[in-house]
This record gives C-alpha cells, structure tokens and sequence, in this order.
C-alpha cells in the first residue's frame, strides 16, 4: 500500500485536479429526508493539509464518488469504506495522531458508535470541500464557511455568504444543544407536554451558536453568554463579550483584543485595543449604512448607549449616548481642524460643519454634543494623542 | 353509547349550559401542598370546539364533578374514570388523532405514564374553562389567557390579566426547564451543594418563557434567544427577535412580521413591517407612559437606542438615539406642517412647536435632533411616502 | 468525648488562636493537577459560629493538619478522618440537624457518594478560613468573598477582591453548569465532535453565574435571565432584574428593592426604590468614571437608555436617552437653585453652570435636555417632592 505521499502525488498529477481552498471533515445531522440540518466539524483547513485532502478524494473514487472540480465545492459522504481507504497510508501516524487532526478526524469518524436518535434524525460523516468563495450551496459549505470565520482564517467580508439565510433551516434549538424542526415539534407537540417530554428550547434560528462549535485559541477570550455570539462572528484572541447588551452577527467581528458590551453588526469590523460601550450600536449594511460597512479603528471609545453609522480611524472617541450617523452635521473648530489635520494628512479640513460621512475613516475624532448649546462637534481625541505618541 | 355530537346536543340543552370563551388541556405540575405550579396545555381553543367541551364535560359531571358555568373560570381534573367517559364518545375519530387535538390530547393524557418526580412533585390532569374575560382567578386561567395571547387567538391588551403576578408563584427554573420552589431549594441547599446536585438555575421568575410552551405558527419567526420573551408575548409571523438588547414582555408584541432589536414593554403593539433598532425602548404603561398604552404603527423605524414614549401612526421615523417622550417640545417647520396635513387630515397643525404627545398617533413623522441647534424637529418620514406611494 | 462548646473553649485558649471573619464548607472541583477550578459553597459563616471554626480546626489538628492563624486566609481539606473527628463533638445535635448548618454540611460531606467524573476531574471537601480581608490567594477565597457579597453579608466596595481576575481560572461552562478547562476542550474536540458529544457551551468566563450557588433570602427577587448577574452581584430583597439589556457585576448592586433594566458596573451601588430603566448605564471605575465609584441613592428614576457618570442622591431623575458624564455641563435657572437648595442644605448653589462632577450626591435633581435649545439642565425633581413628603 503506498503511503500519503505517494497517493497524494499521483493525485495531484491527474487532469482537472485542484488542491481546495478550505476543507473540512464533519458529522451531519440529517432529517427524515435525508437533508442536512447540523454540521460539526471536527477539523477545518484552510489553504492548508493538501495530501490529507488528496489521499481522502483518492479513497472516495476508488469507492466510486464521482470527484467533482469544477464546482466551487463538493461534499462526498465518509462512509465504513472511504474511512478504511483514507486511513490506510496514514497507517504510520497512527501512534502521533493529536499532531494530525485530519487523520485523527477520520480515525474518530471509523470508531464513533452508531448513535441511534430519538428524533427521527441520523447521522452521516462528510468531507466538505471549498475550490471558489463562490455562493454556497448547500448547509455543509455554509457550515465551512462559517468556522472559516470563527476559526479566523478569513476576516469579516472576505468570503462569501450570499444567499445563506435561504439555505440554512430555521430550527429549534433546545438547551442541550439539539436541534428539533419546527414541522416535527408541530406533530408531536400534544404527547410530548402530555408525557412531560417537550422540550426547553433555547432560541429558533438559522445560525447556531459560535461556543456550540468553536474553542477559542487562546485562553483570554471570554464570552459570558453564547447567545450573543452567532457562529460566523470573528473574535481576535483577548475578545471579551459582556452579556448586557452586547451582541456580535455572523461576518463580523474584531480584529484584536475588544472589551465587547455592544452591538456589532454583520459587516462590522472593530480593531485592536477598542472598547464598545454598554449599549453602543455599530450599524450594518443591513441596518442604516446605506450599504456601506463600517470599520472601527484601534483604541477607539465608543461611549456608552451610543451609535456609530460611520468608518472610524484610530483613537477615536463617540461620547455617550451620542449617535453619529452619515447625514450628522459636526461642527469643528479651527483649532481643532489644525491638529486633526496633523494626524489626518490626506484629509483637506476646509469648512467649519461636515456630514459625518465626509468624516469616514479619519483618525482622532472625539464626537460630543455640546451641553450649552447641543451643537456636536468633533474635537482632538485624547486617545488619538496616546495613540501618537505610542509610535514614537 | 351515544356519540360526541348526541352528547353536546345533550348537554347544550341543559339550563345554564354555556359555551366557553375558551378552553384548553393541560399537563399541571404540583407542589407537596398540591398547588398548581406549572400549566402546559397541550391543546388550546378559542372560541371553537364546543362539541369537546360539552363531552369533557359531561364526563365531568357523569364523574360526579359539580359543573359551574356562573364562574368566569373553572378548573377540573382528568382523573382516569374521566377521561375514559370523555373518550368513548370519539371511538369512531381514533384513526384520526392527528386532527382532532383535543380527543389526541385525552388519549395521551390516559396513556401517559405516572412520573415520579424526585422534587416531591406530583402531577395531574386538567381541563380548563374560561366563561368570561374576567380577572384571572387560578395559575391555570392566567396560562391558559398567556397561551391565547402568545397562539395569537388574542392580541395584547385584549384579555384581562389584572392581579397574574399575585396568582403565579415565583419560581426558580433550570436548564431543562424543571420548576423549583424557593423554600424547597432552601431546605436541601447543604446536600445538593454536598453531592455535587445543586440545579443550574437558569432564572427566577413568575412567567415561564414562551418557547418552553409554544411553536410559532410559522418557520419564519425566530427567537435567537428565549430568555427575551415572556410567555403571553404576541409574536405575530414573521417576527425575529435578535438577542442583543431585545425584550418582549407578556401583553405586549407585533401584529406582522417585525424586526425586533429593542424592547416592547407590557402594552405595546408594534405594527407590521417596523424595526425596532438595537436598544429601542418602547415605553409600558408601566414605566412612563402615565398609563397611555403605546402602538406603534407599520413601517416604522425607531433607531438604535432610541425612545418611544408616544403612540406612532403609520410609516415614522425616531433616529437613533433619540427619546421623544410626552412632555418632548417638538419644532415642525411650515414645509413641514404642509406636507404632514396632506396624510393625517384629521389634525389641524396649527403652530411650530407640539408636545410629544399632541402628535399621538399621527403618521409619517420623522423625529430627529438637529445636530447644529440641539432642537427636536419631526419632518415628513421618506417612509412615509414610501407607505403612501404603496397605496396608489 | 467532650462536645463542641468544650472544644471550643479548649481552641480559644491556644496561644494565637482566631476568630475568623468568615468561613465556609465547601465542595471544590480539582482538575488533573490538583487545581481548585470551581467552588460549591453549602453554608458560608460570616462573624458568626465561631465553635463550629473551633472545632472544625480542632479535628483538623488531630488529623496532623498545620493550622494557620498568621495569613489572611486558609484553606484546609476536609478528608474522612477530619470529618469524623468534627462530627463526633456534635453528636448532640444530629436529630435536629436543620437548625445547624455547618453540622449538617459536614455530615452531607461524609455521606456524600465519590462520583467519579468523566472529564478527568476529581472532588474534594474543604473549610476556607477568611482571617482578614487583605487580597485573596486561593480560587477558594475568592469564590468566599464572592459569596459573602451575594449572600448579602458585606455590601459592594466592602471587601477586598484585588487580583481576583488573576486567581480564578477562565473556564468553559456547559448548560448544566460542568465547567470544562480550555485546554482539555481542545485536546478532545475531534472524538467529541466525531461522537456527537461535544458539549454545549453556555459561556466561558472565570466568574460563575449567580444563580448556580445563591438562593435568594426573600420570595420577591426575580432574575429573568442568570446570565445576567455574576457571582458577588449583591442583590437586596425584592430587587427585579429584567433580561433585556441589564446585567450586574460582581462587587456592585442593589441595597434595596430595585428594578433592573439596566447596567450595574462593577463598584456600583444603588439604593432602595429606585429603577435602573431599559438599557440604562451606571459607569463602572473601571469605564469612564476616572476612579470615582458611582452610588445611585433611593428612588431615583434613570431612564431606558440614559447613562450615568456621577453620584446622584435621594429623589433624582435622568431623563431617557440622557448621559451625565462628569464633565458635562449643567445650566440650573435661578428657581430651581433656590428649590433645591432647600433640600441639599450643605450645597451652594453660586452660579447658573456646574460640571457634573460638582453635583455629585445632591437630592432631588432632574436633568433633562431642553428640546427646543439642546442646553442639558437640572431641575428639582418630582421624585424628590414625593421623597420629601413621604418623611413628614
């Protein structure tokens, strides 16, 4: 029997094959037809392990799957016959599994029990490959696309995720973690609350919870209530999600250490060493932006109860309370115009008041409203000062 | 024996006989005293099934229960001689359970194992009547007016609810959704602690969460976080309540599919196609409103931590951040004043400045502050032409 | 055998013998090296049962423990020995055993069964000695004074809890309250998830949930959402906290019956009768209050989405969507100076303008914004007239 890398380069040597973006290897949960409602994934790679994928693809044919490259991605099924022939020429690593997560993934899958549901669902373990960040297309490759974020191989907006609201089902998510299709607890809704068996369901959506999938890789992140946290978000080691008022979307997230007690909309990305106030609301493209994304820069404060519906730099501060959205009108005082000019070089300060729009991405902004007179202006920010002085 | 119908006919003769406002089948968990803690009614019906009720009853009666119809309430238990009689009369619908609810909930009633519950916990059957809207008078009537709020047979504010919150027990709930009571946590406190059993407790309320009793009607509602919404909330389809700073409250919801980021205090009703942004605030009779409850109209969009403590028509605007509460002065310029009084002909703009709460209820108002004076101003709402573009 | 009081006596009478200020009998999860990672408190002791110390200590001398009266703090396990040889001396009381809890922890702790954990953990029963409240050196002391505070024996910024973010270990806790360390998640996430039994994460967090170790003293306090209040939240009897945007620290909370709708930073107190509305913001000394903790007095009102940055006294309102940061300044007319003169006796009220920061703790202010100029404002509060009535 030759070994990976053999398979792996004779694999690679025939026509039309291609090494996979991303790929992974999961259990799915499939319903009564047959269709895939769950996805948990044991390994993701992106860009990454190409002989792990070869030698599984290669055992997939010789089992007679029809290898498909043309596609943006493919999902085969892992069954006793494919496991047996993909763990094969790994047979040599099998006394260091935990140093190759893919081979241990499908050693996993071969010994796992056949778990008998009582829901009318079964179980089946999958490949998933990625070739283009084309539109997924199926609850699988949404699935990996979604870890892809999570497991920050991919910031928010660098993949594609057009249409998954249409291909995920909304299910029924009980506390444990199991999902129950509505159309089921429909049926069986009376036997079950007269037997006392219905379930305590913990939300109804399409996405499921990041901590229900995802280990953060470091040991700082803290998230003090899954509900928050929508798999798909991105949060940078060193993130801290408050259970208050907080909350962070799919495709969104931070690209550092944030102390999270706001809203961060899908789209929305915060940068290092920011704080989002208790309350605080950064819009989305699909909540006020006008279709443009917002970006927050580092050691940015955005106070308390406050809204932001503009990029922002670094340093910058919103006040409390305060909502800067694209048509506010800020006034700034030509002392202040100097020196923001001084850190904002390719910005031209040359008028009193500015839509906040015309503002986007500029660093060093303070945002308040004047309590004497409600004006709100943009001052000199103080972090913006820290922030300066930090690169000398 | 005779059948349901000969039965009802039977018992709709009788003097004083009365059909029930509605009616429902439960599963109720006791205390040690025998107190109802717990209702989870496996049918509800409105208005509808006189037939079942007539024969539920008049296996009651042919039981040697006392039937009382000058009660706006009355509550009895399903012990199995009664259910029995209550179930023969349906023989020739056994083969058709699934669309009869209320003789498929007799049948599982009867066939229901006895539980033992290890909490000195003891469980019954009950059918529960309501004859009239009148205060709720037992933990199951005040479940049952919850259930007909929340299966949307009634909207908020439309059934009588005065004095739930001196008939519900207060109670600590975990995980799994298992009641307990205060006392009882207190006197086995050393040894749960000891043997490592103490309940997770999940929360401490009188109102159960709606998704631990009830299935949205639809698969487009979502719910991404049950602690957010109190059985008795209205949830009409279509409606997604995002986890962030969301809250509905019992006797409060949306009449149509509704964005909900903020939160719906006890005797709001948001209109179809509005969006509560994240942090809304709608205000409750009981926290600002001097007792006025508030509707919000369709198509509103009340920005991310706004306040609302004045009824909106159709098609309003409150930007982010914003409270425009009763006594709010609100400045609205001639042009203004023209274009609102072509789509609220009923109100005579008569000056520049309004109290809040002159404008009640009028349609396509923008409220907003200008960032250059600190005024409140309210403009003709671009969703509100929208609305009435949608109308020719 | 001599009894308690015997040993006691003879206890105090040892050179260097102390009371302490406060101990507990615990059960304390260990994880593979021995580590305390979670701590269940069955009965906590504060100023108060000092025989019960006596002899505790006494069993544990004869069992050849070292005793420490030096530190501020020590920990001792309760093996079988210890606990037979505590036990003996109360023999007297062991058909009455409700009335003494520490009697009774211990002999739960004997009986107690030896579980045998799955993830690799072991269990142990220790007494935690609290001498003196310096800064806490033990994930035992630590949860100690956590408890001490939500059992309502010390109030917020009482006690010491320096450098505790630094003891307590970052966990992962499941739904039912199992918390999992990081690392162990990581090492077996692939057979977990390959066998369908990864678990459900609720939160990862080096603070427990309230809810999972106190029982309220009272009948009336309700927490609609555990996630919501962290262990060392101190609640006072019949404080409400609502699940929409509030939450409430550890070292910070309510010192009478509140309504909780929004957030209570670490270090925050606030007093009876007062209402924290929907999404409003205390400023915590650790988020933009510059070191300065924050008391909120009785009966005040902060409105939904208000925040709040200074001391306020007895009767004091923040209207809706209002921040008051200490910088923010305050105009206040001639009459309403002279008003609240009257009930701020030791204030002068010299000028038309003041930060804030200068009002810090006065009575009876309601501070608004005036809609028609943007100019923030005080007024004498309608609260504070009641207040002020209510004394007479």
């Amino acid at each position: 029997m030759p070994d990976f890398n053999e398979i792996s380069s004779k694999m690679h040597e025939k026509a039309g094959y291609k090494d996979p973006l991303a790929f992974g290897i999961a259990r799915v949960l499939k319903n009564m037809k047959g269709e895939s409602i769950k996805v948990d994934f044991a390994v993701v790679n992106y860009k990454n392990s190409f002989a792990s994928a070869a030698v599984i693809l290669h055992a997939l044919e010789k089992n007679g799957a029809k290898l498909d490259f043309n596609s943006p991605e493919a999902v085969y099924e892992l069954h006793g016959g494919v496991l047996n022939d993909a763990l094969e020429p790994f047979s040599s690593l099998f006394n260091e599994l935990d140093k190759h997560a893919n081979v241990k993934a499908l050693k996993c899958a071969k010994n796992a029990a056949k778990v008998d549901y009582t829901l009318d669902y079964s179980h089946s373990f999958e490949a998933v490959f990625l070739y283009d960040d084309a539109k997924p297309a199926s609850v699988e490759s949404v699935y990996l696309k979604l870890y892809l974020l999570s497991k920050n191989f991919v910031k928010p907006r660098e993949i594609c995720l057009d249409g998954a609201f249409g291909i995920l089902p909304n299910l029924a998510w009980d506390e444990s973690g199991e999902p129950y299709e509505l159309e089921w607890l429909r049926e069986h809704e009376i036997e079950l609350k007269m037997e006392g068996k219905y379930p305590n369901i913990a939300f109804i959506d399409k996405f499921p919870r990041m901590l229900s999938h995802i280990i953060p890789s470091d040991n700082a992140t803290r998230v003090l209530d899954s509900a928050k946290v929508r798999l798909g978000a991105h949060l940078a080691p060193g993130t801290v999600v408050m259970p208050g008022a907080s909350y962070i979307n799919f495709n969104a997230g931070t690209l550092g250490s944030v102390m999270v007690e706001g809203r961060i909309s899908s789209s929305v990305r915060v940068g290092a060493g920011s704080d989002v106030g208790g309350g605080a609301s950064i819009l989305g493209v699909l909540s006020g932006t006008n279709g443009n994304p917002i970006s927050v820069g580092e050691k940015c404060l955005l106070g308390a109860n406050s809204t932001t519906g503009v990029p922002l730099g670094d340093g910058c501060i919103v006040d409390a309370g305060l909502a800067i959205l694209e048509g506010t009108k800020v006034f700034i005082s030509a002392d202040n115009r100097k020196k923001l000019a001084q850190i904002n070089k390719d910005f031209s300060f040359d008028k009193e008041i500015y839509k906040a729009r015309e503002l986007s991405g500029l660093n060093g902004l303070h945002f308040r409203q004047d309590s004497r007179s409600g004006q709100i202006t943009a001052a000199l920010s103080t972090r913006a000062i820290k922030l300066n002085e930090s690169l000398h």
